[in-house]
């Protein structure tokens, strides 16, 4: 699959080089292709290429964001030709005072899809720590990526790229429920600083 | 330890009967002491009472919320002396849209604790199904019970409830956060419900 990646830091980098190693094409956005961190990211990895934000738009019809959210709606607004593309959120609207605190009262998946109006947004990669999400299993046990969304076909793509970096899909709905992944990603944030858990802790679902 | 349980529908009679069998006296808040339901939850254990809510708000210095939100509220504004006592708030504000949604922008509890003040709201018994309150292991695995709070001495009370009923306590930092953990809630619902996980699933935070 060609995928693009808006952005090349922690989560945006960690994915990429994931999906390269595991037979995807993808092509980071980034503010400045030819920065140090972007030529070692690239470093050895064929499948791996780097350019502006607008041509990483252009180049697939699979868009995970992982620019801090203002960036991203900034971008998406300034964008042509975004309908029918996929874009998976992967950010959280998070200020701080003494903890991590929710920006918005709605999610920001919800203001990327009215940024880019005929696209299908799903929300996914919000709610583990970028060190997780290559997949390693926490205690001998799989995490689960939670994601969703309201079109089924961008929902189908979602799921099979969490499997590829070996997680556990699980679909939680509708893309109004993205504003519940962030707050599962202020109480992952929460337990990992504030209550000194670190960052080698992910939310499972138990089931039988 | 004297429990007050606020209700004795699901959530409030498997935490009462549980709490009960594990030695402490529990006095269920209820409208009507003699109706038919609450004579059957009494029968046979000795450590049950039941009464007024009024009464009930009376009896213990642990008052556990399992009645509807708004019953709740109601209540507790009409209620003088609740001044150092320990108010759990098992509650989630929920109405249906096709799914379960937020029926508030904050939280119950940020509401319970303005309308009770002086008390020490924690939020917790809110993340998971009734049939699992009394701690059963899910696919061989003890869920976490998650809870918050702005009162130390209050969550350490209530975490040391969880732990009698066979749940690992998660501290997930102050009052402000329930509106995350009423989050948990509404994907609980959601995957339970529309997504045909059935009511045997919880959420557990993975960590080493």
């Amino acid at each position: 699959m060609k995928i693009t990646v808006l952005g090349a830091g922690n989560v945006g980098g960690t994915l990429g080089q994931a999906w390269a190693k595991r037979g995807h094409e993808v092509f980071f956005g980034v503010r400045d292709p030819g920065s140090d961190n972007v030529r070692a990211l690239l470093a050895g990895e064929g499948a791996l290429q780097a350019g502006s934000l607008a041509d990483a738009l252009a180049f697939a019809d699979v868009i995970v964001i992982a620019v801090p959210w203002r960036v991203a709606l900034g971008q998406l607004e300034r964008t042509a030709g975004l309908e029918g593309k996929v874009l998976v959120d992967a950010t959280n609207a998070i200020t701080w005072d003494g903890g991590p605190v929710a920006a918005l009262q709605e999610s920001v998946s919800e203001l990327i899809a009215r940024a880019a109006p005929g696209s299908h947004v799903v929300k996914a990669f919000n709610s583990i720590g970028a060190e997780h999400m290559a997949g390693p299993k926490i205690a001998g046990i799989s995490p689960d990526m939670f994601f969703c969304g309201d079109d089924e076909k961008a929902k189908a793509i979602v799921a099979r790229l969490a499997s590829d970096l070996g997680f556990e899909p699980v679909d939680v709905g509708p893309l109004r429920n993205a504003r519940h992944l962030e707050s599962l990603a202020l109480l992952w944030i929460h337990l990992a600083t504030a209550r000194g858990y670190g960052r080698n802790i992910a939310f499972k679902l138990l089931r039988e």
